[in-house]
Formats: C-alpha cells, structure tokens, sequence
C-alpha cells in the first residue's frame, strides 16, 4: 500500500502529464446506477470527466450494473437509471463518438476477468477494503458475496480496457490501490498483460445534500440532473434551514443553511462564505431565492440540451449499443491476451 | 439445507426416473484439469457418465480449468491436461457429438453468471462450505478469493446449461445445495429462470491411490488413464506393501495391500476380499501381477481407443471448438434470460 502522500503526488505530476500526452491516457470511470444522478455528482466527477475528455483523453465511463446488487435485493429501475445517466453524460458534453458509454452487464468478457482476478488477491485483502466496510455498514444487511468481491470486478472495469487513470477522491483510494495490486501481481504471475493505473485525485470538496448530510440518492437530499427549474426551486423551497435572519456559512451548527451556500456558491464559482456575505441578514427566503436562480442559471443550457436529447428517440439505446460494442470488442482482446498469458487458449 | 436422508431418497427416486425420462434430463459434471486423470476418477466418476450418456442424457461435461487456480499460482500444464482428459472422455466412450465437452474460461456468457449468483449468498454461507474449508485446509495456503467463491462458480458451471443433475459423491453434496438455493433464490427475485438442480449421488466407494491415501494427482499415488501397461506395471511394481505372505484386506493396517486389492478388485468385479483369498499366502510380489494384470486387461480396449484417437491430428481441437461453441450458445441464451429478468437488457 503507497502512502497518501506518494499517491498524491504521483497524482499531481499526472494531473500536468495528462496536459502535456493525453494520447498515452486512458481513462475509467462511472457511476452506478441506483437512482438519478445529481448536482453532487455533477461537480464531484462528471465536469471533471468532461474536462479530461476535452483535453483529448480517450475516456472509458462504465453504468456499473451490477454493483446496484451489492447491497439491494432488486435492481428494479436500472433501466431508467441508466438511461437517464446517459442523457446527463451527453447533455453535459460527454461526445460518445470520443468516448466509450457502457453497462457492464453486457460485456461479459470483462466480467470473466473476475476469476482470473480473485485468484490473486486473499479474502483477508477483501476483508480489509475500507469502502466495503462502509458500505456494508451503511446497508445494514448481511454482506453478499458481490459486495465483497466488488473492488476486484472494479479492478476489471479499469483493466479490461487498460485504463491507466483513474478519477478517485480520497475514500475510493483503496479501490485504485488493489487494482494496482491485481495488475501487478497477473503480470508478474504471467507474464506482462496490464499497464498499472493511477489514482487522479480530485480534490472539489463534495456538495453536501440539502439536510447537509452526504448527497445521496438513498436520503433524497439532492437535485437531480433531470428535474426541472420549478422542480429545483420547489426542492429548495422545502429544505429545512433555521430561523436566523443572518445568513452565516457553519456546516457544523447550520447544517442546511450551509448547504444552500455550498450549492449555490458551487454555480456561481464564489466561495460560501462570500455568498453569505452578500446576503447578510436577508433571512432563509432569500438564501433559497438566490440558490434557486443560481442552480438554475448554471444548468440552463445543460437542460436545453438535455430536453433536446431526450427528444431523439432511439438517442441512448444507439449510444450504449455503440459504447457496448466497442467495449465488447476491447474486452475480447484484453481476456484474449489474459488466456494466452495463462496458457488456456485449447 | 436438506437432510441427507431426504436427498439420498430424491437421488435414488431419480436414478430410477433418469432411466425412464432420459430427455427430461441434462446433467452437468466435470473435472479440474490439474494433472493426468487416473483410475479413481474413471471408476468414480467417468463411468457413470458414460452410463448417464448411453441411456440418452444430454451430458454437459465441463474442464474446470480456473479451479486449477483456486489454490495454485500457476496453470502451468493446463492446456495438456486438458488435451489429455479430453482423449480420456473419448476413450471411454463419450461421443462428442451428444456430450458437450467444454473449458468454462472459454465461455464468458457463463463466468458472467458469477456476478448475479454472488449477490445471491451471503459471505457466511461461503465461509460455511465444508469442501471449501477441506480444500483451503489441503492447500496449506491463504484462502483466495477464487477459493471462497469457486462453489457459486460451480453454480453458474450447472445453471448456465439449465442442468438438473448432477452426480455427486456425498461430500460434494453442499455444492448442490448451494446451486439450488441460488437457482430458488433468483427464480423467487427475479422470476422463473432457472431449474432447480438435483444431486444424483454415486455410490461407488472411492478408489484409494497405491499407498492408500486419498488418490490424488499431488500425492503422485494414482495409476493415470494415458500410462501405457509397461507403465502401470512399472507404477504397481514400486507401491509400498508389507513383509507378510499371507494377503489380507485391512485398510487401516494394511493400507498398501488394501490399495492394490482394491485395484485389482475393482477392474475384476470382484470384491477385495475375494481377491485377497484367492492369493492366500501368495505374498505381495504375486498381489502385485495380478494386479497388474487385472488393470492392463481391463483397460486394454481404452488404451486401444486413446491410442488410435491420439494418432488423429486436431481432434481434441475440433472437440474443444465444438462444444466451446455449443457451450457459448447456451450460456448466451441463458444469460440474456437472466439479463432480461433483472431488467438489465438496454
């Protein structure tokens, strides 16, 4: 395991590397598609995956499937989830001619890299995943086998199409880390297959959700990408502040009045503190009036575009059989050369 | 868990139905590719299913070849053995044109099953599996995530085919089980996919190696189905026997003895105890000819087969292309069934 502070430079010099040769770049990275995406995601990861996208990076963007049964006994919704995880990429410039969009679902190549895989690591490794722990914890259910085993077919998510960044904050370190394992541990085993991927840092504080708890689809504190300007604004309308007529940015003590500064500071690019400011002692209604319009100011052209997408039928099943394709092929190569190296290839 | 009372019942009331029904019926079964298969698995397993495939079963016989690294790290000679258990197949009987002989790392649409089956058991049933601990305590190694989770594998290994038999010796019963509460288990989530598989058990007494440890390919004490008769005599010439003229059968105090008594009997259809009475104070020189004869004669007309099918340049080829295709249009099949019922089809 690398210390924290090698990982976090070896992350800065990548971050310029990926400037100066974004052709010897790939990157992974995805969502999970439990329920609609939001601003949190929005700002945490997607404009991120634009920029790198827009820098010439050949980006990689997996709909993790399979990981809304880690913890659920359903996957009703994947579905809708997914499509309309699709529409925000696009609506939010992701160019699925430039990029690959896929479900892992229906790449079952990459999904056999999970046998090869588990043979490498040690139960007592998978035990120790921090973010299982966590996630087992906030489940509060038995923990299912998939869940356990999830880092190791993330490991296959990153690998199958030699990703070699990977855009993580500081909780999702472990995951690169056993990845970076995995890959070491097949090429010395067998022989030279996989390039070692790096951890990208992002260092964007995460947009807390409206109750200032974590942005969470499971808590419903979060504005999604596909609601509307009056949906936004009634969902603000709603949030829970306090009674102060001075508006103050204390995350500990003034959980919601923080957040609608958060949120609003995170569209208009100024700090919280510098939005309070500004408000002074205009009172709750006014913090939610100026969140509103800056919330819906920011996303005004991303849903223009996005309405305009979900005008295209047929639009999202042409893209994901586009990305699946063109992930399938990738995973074919990749599990060939994994079955060559190990000598089954009959 | 069902008693073992009420699966042996079920077993025998199957084994009278398979005679009736055989199209009513598909068995999976199969072997792990780590080494020579020798006499304990042909009298253990291999003639039941040639039996199984003559009365008109369609039998799914698979070449488990990451079980091979389960508790290894390495496949080195997977691929002869492979080969080699292939032309044992044939030499014994089974027609390549009615059984499908198959490696599962050749078919992704199977592993893929790996992923819902695993969001199907809980971490404490796999810690649970019996032969999982048995297999773990043999290796002398740390457990693997592969060994945690090769029984949901072997899952996947039945329920790809739609498998509803599959012969078993009474410790192997709990991947049955696990097999079928994996089947109930997505059959009740999802909707009727899967057939609920039934365990036929063999009980055939297992066949000891020459010392009269457990017949294994590690302990090199097994008489392998491709040694030629110089071969086996050579083997049988050097096993550990006692002093004592007088040939009796007692396993726990003679277990050298006891072995080739058992060998020789088994390939007579006599049992040990007759053979040893016929050899009375002949002494272990003579128990090791007659022995040696009772196993060349016996297997004089496989070793003709293999011999003659291992002069056919490109057959185990065709074999292993054959059934890998015809193994991929089923897993296919059933995959995209278990895609449709989770609502993960785009």
């Amino acid at each position: 395991m690398d210390s924290f502070e090698s990982t976090s430079t070896r992350s800065e010099q990548l971050a310029r590397d990926l400037i100066l040769h974004p052709e010897s770049y790939r990157v992974l990275t995805g969502d999970r598609p439990t329920g609609r995406l939001h601003l949190g995601h929005y700002f945490g990861s997607i404009a991120e995956r634009v920029r790198l996208a827009n820098l010439g990076i050949e980006v990689f963007l997996v709909l993790a499937d399979y990981q809304v049964i880690t913890d659920r006994e359903s996957a009703q919704g994947v579905r809708e989830n997914v499509h309309n995880a699709v529409l925000d990429y696009l609506a939010a410039g992701i160019d699925p001619e430039r990029s690959t969009i896929f479900t892992h679902s229906a790449v079952p190549a990459l999904n056999q890299l999970l046998l090869p895989f588990l043979s490498l690591v040690s139960e007592a490794e998978l035990h120790r995943n921090p973010t299982v722990k966590a996630e087992l914890a906030a489940s509060g259910r038995t923990l299912s086998g998939l869940l356990l085993t999830y880092p190791v077919h993330q490991a296959a998510d990153i690998l199958f199409c030699q990703g070699n960044v990977v855009p993580v904050g500081k909780d999702n370190l472990p995951h690169v880390e056993i990845t970076r394992s995995i890959a070491r541990r097949f090429n010395e085993r067998y022989g030279e297959v996989f390039r070692i991927p790096e951890a990208l840092l992002t260092d964007t504080p995460e947009l807390p959700g409206l109750d200032g708890r974590k942005m969470s689809k499971s808590y419903g504190n979060g504005i999604a990408l596909s609601m509307t300007a009056d949906q936004t604004t009634a969902v603000i309308r709603k949030a829970q502040t306090d009674g102060l007529r001075l508006i103050s940015y204390d995350p500990q003590r003034r959980p919601g009045v923080s957040a609608l500064l958060d949120t609003a500071a995170v569209c208009l690019g100024l700090s919280p503190q510098a939005v309070a400011e500004q408000l002074g002692e205009a009172g709750a209604g006014a913090l939610k009036n100026v969140t509103s319009e800056a919330v819906n100011d920011y996303f005004a052209p991303f849903r223009a575009r996005r309405a305009e997408l979900a005008k295209q039928a047929g639009l999202v099943t042409e893209v994901l059989r586009t990305g699946n394709t063109r992930a399938n092929q990738q995973a074919e190569e990749t599990l060939h050369r994994v079955r060559s190296a190990m000598g089954m290839v009959y």
